[in-house]
């Protein structure tokens, strides 16, 4: 545990770094503000009268310099990101890989497995015999990875409940990035191996309403009738 | 002049766009305070007692997902501003070109010509006989680029002024690209072409401070000395 020790030491200074990003993108974002302001006091007396406005020709030197002022605001936009996302490119040599993950979520089913835990209890955080030191309940994306997990494992009864319980909670995870459809396509197959066709039928039709374009949910829909 | 009026148009239309752009950041802005602040109390907890910490299994499976977490931060974070650039750039066609910029620069060279006008006055916005819609002053940008045009064709009368005027505006201009070694570097030697050694000497030393290593200040710091 010594390189997971050192793990949260690297999120911790990588959290400080974002406290500064943050703060300048504020500093940047009231810059941006105030331009914008002074432009739309120009822009309003330039429309107002825009024959008498290019009169001036300073003005309509100003006018050909529009590529110029917006390419500024452009570049000024677009490096904003930089300063952090290099910082954190650098430490990414030291993230946990795809397959750590994997590991650690094959350790989460095994001890459900061991000490038959519901995944509802083990998604809220709260595990008999261990520490509590941080309720840090699964979000739905952890769950639905859970539920992938069991399901490319063929262990579907697993799968069922995981899989139930990112549905219940989709949308509600802070990353969020799993959506219904994903989860009701697992879901509804998993159901369906397990034996329970009305509920896989059930839950195809909630996908088609979805996402009519889903590919598969159309053809199972068609299947999940003619097993009825 | 009907393509001049567009832009006014283009510009206006680009300004209501940055408008929701800004609106749109400083909800992102928002979000990515609040993760963060969730993110610091969990770290708080973490690295406390990092023992405790990770004997929770479920804890343990939350600092493996570390590189999904940022990755989705980092990809929050860059892809924030597309929006209002891809807006930009379809914009960009109808923008005036390099060579409209420089026309239009000449244009008021001319009219300084014709009218024997200070640059400091047009630099102000304010022209004797055109109606003055908006107070349009140049910037040290602007002055900077109308000084280096009479420069490159070797009006260094011309150029001086303009050149001059930058200088004391310097880093008050909005947009605030041009820096002072630069409009420093063109200004000397203006003024020795006019024949002012010792003011050309003079801004060289300026220059040799402002910038030690600049390509051209050393090796004219030593021929300004000599030519004395």
């Amino acid at each position: 545990t010594g390189h997971m020790t050192d793990l949260l030491y690297v999120e911790q200074e990588l959290l400080s770094s974002l406290e500064k990003h943050i703060a300048e993108q504020e500093l940047r974002l009231q810059r941006v503000k105030r331009w914008k302001e002074m432009k739309e006091a120009e822009s309003h007396v330039a429309t107002s009268d825009p024959e008498g406005f290019l009169g001036n020709p300073i003005n309509a030197y100003h006018t050909m310099r529009m590529g110029q002022r917006w390419a500024a605001l452009e570049n000024f936009l677009q490096e904003s990101a930089e300063g952090f996302v290099s910082r954190l490119a650098e430490r990414r040599a030291l993230f946990p890989s795809e397959e750590d993950r994997v590991g650690a979520a094959r350790a989460l089913l095994r001890l459900q497995d061991t000490y038959a835990l519901d995944a509802e209890l083990l998604a809220s955080g709260k595990l008999p015999g261990v520490p509590l030191v941080s309720a840090s309940a699964l979000s739905a994306d952890d769950c639905f990875s859970l539920g992938r997990l069991a399901y490319s494992e063929g262990r579907y009864a697993r799968a069922e409940p995981w899989l139930g319980h990112a549905l219940s909670q989709e949308g509600v995870g802070d990353e969020g990035t799993v959506g219904a459809s994903d989860v009701l396509d697992y879901l509804s197959y998993s159901v369906y191996r397990l034996g329970d066709v009305q509920r896989a039928l059930n839950l195809t039709r909630r996908l088609a309403v979805l996402d009519p374009d889903h590919p598969r949910a159309q053809a199972n829909l068609h299947y999940f009738e003619y097993e009825m």
